[in-house]
């Protein structure tokens, strides 16, 4: 038999597990799969985006915006595989909460997916790869987009650009655009769709990596990269160290710049 | 025999199993611990905060910042209690490094703060009340203070104040205060040995509130109390969400700002 690559046992094993159809040679795969589940990284096998938004949306109210992205995703392998998935404590990462606990740093759902996407990624070129679109479509694309079957809270929701992966800023974005308050149930429900929104998007390019077409659809602005000419590695001053979008804060120069 | 409370029992193991003096007073309460471990959170017991930041310094160098922190803290209960420390998969914490890989978003270092802190707080007040106090510390702390026994590179290491819990803001500042550039063995030297402290800080902080003498010591500057004051919940505008220190970012105020 054709030794198979990790990603052909898993598209193979991910189309069958739906439909209940386990062939011998299904199994053979299966049980090496098993084998293989105390490694790291841990194994990701193709999910339904669609079902993970669903579920991203309802464990946002129980536990907010990392714990819903990662729970959603992880949670899923550990109903089909058992461990090392379930062995994961997920109520861990409640910490992401409001950017860390109210703090309105990292977005929480951000954190999340790239804890995902860590947990997953078979190099650290290929996580760092994934992260970063999944950042900068976040930073670039108005959201939210997921519309709930059965909301918690049913209201007219209105998108936002947040031009920042920092939750502070992002909300606050928000509130300007929908006139709602930075605490609250509307706050809360556009987070939980935005949550949604994240894990859907985490799940589709882990989808795309594992059949081996993942390619990044954004970029950095080009005022950023004019930015990086000057501050970045390799460059004349390299006083700075990041891939934020620069102008969101920094929207003032101080007088001696350039 | 006297019920004891979880704190009492790991006041008493963590004081034995170093000297290696199992009573059979002691070996109940350590069954007693043993089957718990399942639960969440998990159950803290007294580290050393001094090998911890040593373990920390040592751990960056493998996997960087967030890495570091959390694996020299949740390893040596692993290595002294097995499951469930032993199942987490400690590797998935190399994405913090850098703000997010390089991104400069929330500093990795207190990422792992957090997450260990959460870990282990038996309620949300109590996770809040330690991340926010370990926040607050780096944000307004000369760092970094360790100074290691084999330095990986020896060299007169400045300290600077982050004023933020960002690693984009953070690493910048030192590159200013130490003439450094943000990229290169410098900044990797200085970021390992803030690693140090934050897993030594973390552990004290820990340690502190085992014994149920933790009190916090930091507050918010004087400054963004008075941002707050019209942004914050429960005021008039209520458009912010955040703890982080305001005036870092927003040093410049619009014109239209009273």
């Amino acid at each position: 038999m054709k030794q198979l690559t990790r990603r052909e046992v898993f598209a193979a094993v991910g189309i069958t597990t739906g439909s209940c159809v386990l062939s011998s040679c299904v199994s053979e795969q299966l049980a090496s799969v098993r084998a293989k589940k105390s490694d790291f990284p841990w194994t990701f096998a193709r999910l339904d985006p669609n079902l993970t938004a669903d579920r991203a949306y309802n464990h946002y109210y129980e536990g907010h915006c990392m714990y819903g992205v990662f729970k959603s995703i992880v949670s899923q392998l550990a109903e089909q595989w058992g461990k090392p998935y379930e062995s994961f404590p997920f109520d861990m990462m409640k910490y992401g909460a409001g950017g860390v606990l109210g703090w309105g740093s990292l977005c929480g759902g951000l954190n999340g997916n790239a804890a995902v996407i860590s947990l997953f990624a078979t190099t650290e070129t290929e996580g760092r790869l994934l992260t970063q679109e999944l950042f900068r479509w976040y930073e670039q694309t108005a959201l939210p987009v997921y519309v709930p079957q059965k909301a918690k809270l049913k209201m007219e929701m209105l998108q936002s650009v947040s031009n920042s992966v920092l939750c502070h800023v992002s909300v606050s974005n928000w509130c300007k655009v929908s006139g709602h308050p930075a605490f609250g149930e509307q706050h809360y429900e556009r987070c939980a769709r935005l949550t949604a929104d994240m894990a859907e998007k985490t799940v589709q390019t882990l989808n795309t990596n594992l059949a081996g077409q993942f390619a990044a659809a954004h970029s950095l602005t080009e005022e950023t990269k004019w930015c990086k000419t000057c501050h970045a590695k390799g460059t004349e001053l390299e006083n700075s160290l990041g891939e934020m979008n620069c102008s969101t804060c920094h929207s003032y120069l101080a007088d001696k710049h350039p």
